[in-house]
């Protein structure tokens, strides 16, 4: 049987263990601490530090192929491990380029791919060369997530709030809406492409609030779309599930914003409303073993449940037995014991039309709240 | 947190346990050994025999809610848990029906519900008083089980194949088909019904081989279907998921064969091709949670994956990237590290028409077989 090492415990890995039950495979997670929302699921949990580069060398060393469900791995731990014949999934080279948003950046650029202007900055100082790029985002090139990290400069009194580091500056995009493919990948090339899901982003967090899948964009955009993040995945040429966010702008351009080389939040509706969930898909090509259907079954709508801003430490969630009497509504909790705001602690996915579906989200929304415990 | 007891560790309890993950609740499962299928996914494992009154019933006042996933267990202890105000789904007066194939045909006899004539016997000397009943099938009354401790009497010379012990000689069906629904109640009585599904036998072993949703019976017999087994459900009384199995006989009526008070092989099919499946449903009525919707979301074929006859310990499964390749095929392996001739070791559910899957599982057939390892 197969031994697939898993770096990182949180939410993702969880849902790649629930589909890993059904296969014929071995699962090791590698994650601090024990209470980690994938350390139940798993066959064999190591209590350790993923971005440490003995911990990831002597896990990686016990697995025939080793995955990430975070980026913030030590990615010199994986280079010395595809030395040693073992399957990366993603390559390393992948993560190094995706961690680093300069270098992200100039990939897309050196191999075609769509993308706002952008000019790389070392000092704060530097910003007051690019003033004639406002409005812009000034993001660091490492550290940064789920919004941290990301200074929105819209004119010249707001560039102190600019980053002393290694940064992107991004020309602003008049953004229409803000869409995701994600792509399968497996080790002989083969392709398989989810179609696009939009997001709609909570403006106080600036994680993603609810999606619909499918995207309400035109057939050609759709289509424009899946070409782009076909040309992603090619580019990056390693075997792996990659979700490739976007802008559409108000002219009915697609720039790619960035690229998550894992399973991804924008393909959580996927374990309801498509053939083969984003996780199980994972799976069968970490096993080597034929690629499933994509295809979306019936529309969806997947809403994010996140920590409240008053709530610290353990929690319940108000609100369940009346969300799930909402009829075809699947509730995924991440079996996280404490909240922070802001966490995401688990997310619904309703399927039906999108006139019916955020509605019902708008009530929903009122009704499933962190409460201290 | 709903603290869940689950009486058995197999598969049927493997399958429970992957909804819960999704779900607020902690679960606990009572099974002799510890590589039982169920072991792994629990959030606590307790190594003991069900059929002992003192390990169920120390086991049970550490739960909330206690549910079987056989009805082997020992009923003497669930009667003493309910009397200590625990809750029990199903109520033991139903498995101590179920359990005893005499006072089960006594019951539908008793609830005008429809079933073939029988008569009860104690000794095998008793069956020459029922000539006129044969052909006939005699089964024991109590331990019998996927097709032990049935012998099927068709004529005179074979009544010595009887059994010398309290057994229920039933008068034989011409079958056009088997079919079953299952139903769920909840503790306030209200139901749901799962559309009626299609079984089709293997006669080696007398156990499932497929199964097809929805069954191919007109939408008059559907509806006769759907009623009978509603009135077996609100004969018993009691919360819980029921699969009733029923024969449709060669006149076109509609006979009760049995009912199983738990989640079912016949409704593993549900996991992909319904929109809440047995085990998340039987999950919600655990806790109290609005039950999901029963119905059909597109016609499926599922195929339990058996040992083969000159196979016994550990095993592998050949064909499995073959049959993946197949579209829209679900693999579910139970996680068992040894095989026996006729243990389901897992099982495959192909969306699609029967024209289609049907056709699809003869190829599988050929291609899935378990060899020793």
């Amino acid at each position: 049987m197969k031994r697939i090492g898993i770096l990182g415990g949180g939410q993702l890995g969880r849902m790649l263990l629930q589909a890993a039950a059904n296969y014929p495979v071995y699962t090791m997670v590698l994650e601090k601490g024990t209470d980690a929302p994938a350390a139940l699921l798993c066959d064999e949990f190591t209590n350790g530090d993923i971005r440490n580069f003995d911990s990831v060398l002597m896990f990686g060393r016990k697995a025939d192929v080793i995955t990430i469900e975070i980026e913030n791995v030590n990615i010199e731990a994986l280079f010395q491990l595809q030395q040693e014949g073992k399957t990366i999934i993603p390559r390393p080279e992948v993560l190094q380029i995706i961690r680093d948003k300069g270098l992200q950046k100039q990939f897309y650029q050196e191999n075609n791919i769509p993308t706002a202007p952008f000019v790389l900055t070392e000092r704060a100082s530097e910003l007051n060369n690019y003033i004639d790029f406002l409005p812009a985002a000034h993001k660091l090139r490492t550290g940064g997530y789920d919004g941290k990290g990301v200074a929105i400069i819209t004119n010249q009194t707001q560039l102190n709030q600019g980053f002393d580091a290694p940064s992107v500056l991004e020309k602003g995009v008049a953004i229409a809406k803000e869409i995701a493919v994600t792509v399968a990948c497996n080790n002989d090339g083969d392709l398989v492409i989810y179609p696009a899901v939009e997001m709609v982003f909570d403006p106080q967090y600036n994680l993603v609030d609810y999606q619909i899948a499918p995207a309400q964009i035109t057939a050609e955009q759709a289509a424009t779309a899946a070409g782009i993040a076909v040309q992603v995945v090619k580019a990056f040429n390693s075997a792996g599930i990659f979700a490739i966010e976007m802008f559409l702008d108000k002219n009915g351009a697609i720039l790619v914003n960035e690229t998550a080389p894992r399973t991804h939040n924008s393909g959580h509706q996927s374990i309801e409303a498509n053939y083969t969930s984003q996780f199980e898909m994972q799976l069968r090509l970490l096993l080597d073993l034929p690629l499933g259907n994509p295809e979306l079954r019936e529309p969806a709508l997947m809403w994010n449940i996140i920590g409240a801003p008053d709530v610290n430490g353990t929690f319940t969630l108000s609100g369940l037995e009346e969300t799930l009497a909402i009829p075809n509504t699947y509730l995924h909790l991440y079996g996280k014991t404490s909240t922070k705001p802001g966490r995401k602690l688990g997310h619904l996915t309703l399927l039906g039309p999108p006139h019916e579906t955020v509605r019902w989200i708008q009530h929903i929304k009122q009704l499933v709240v962190t409460k201290p415990a």
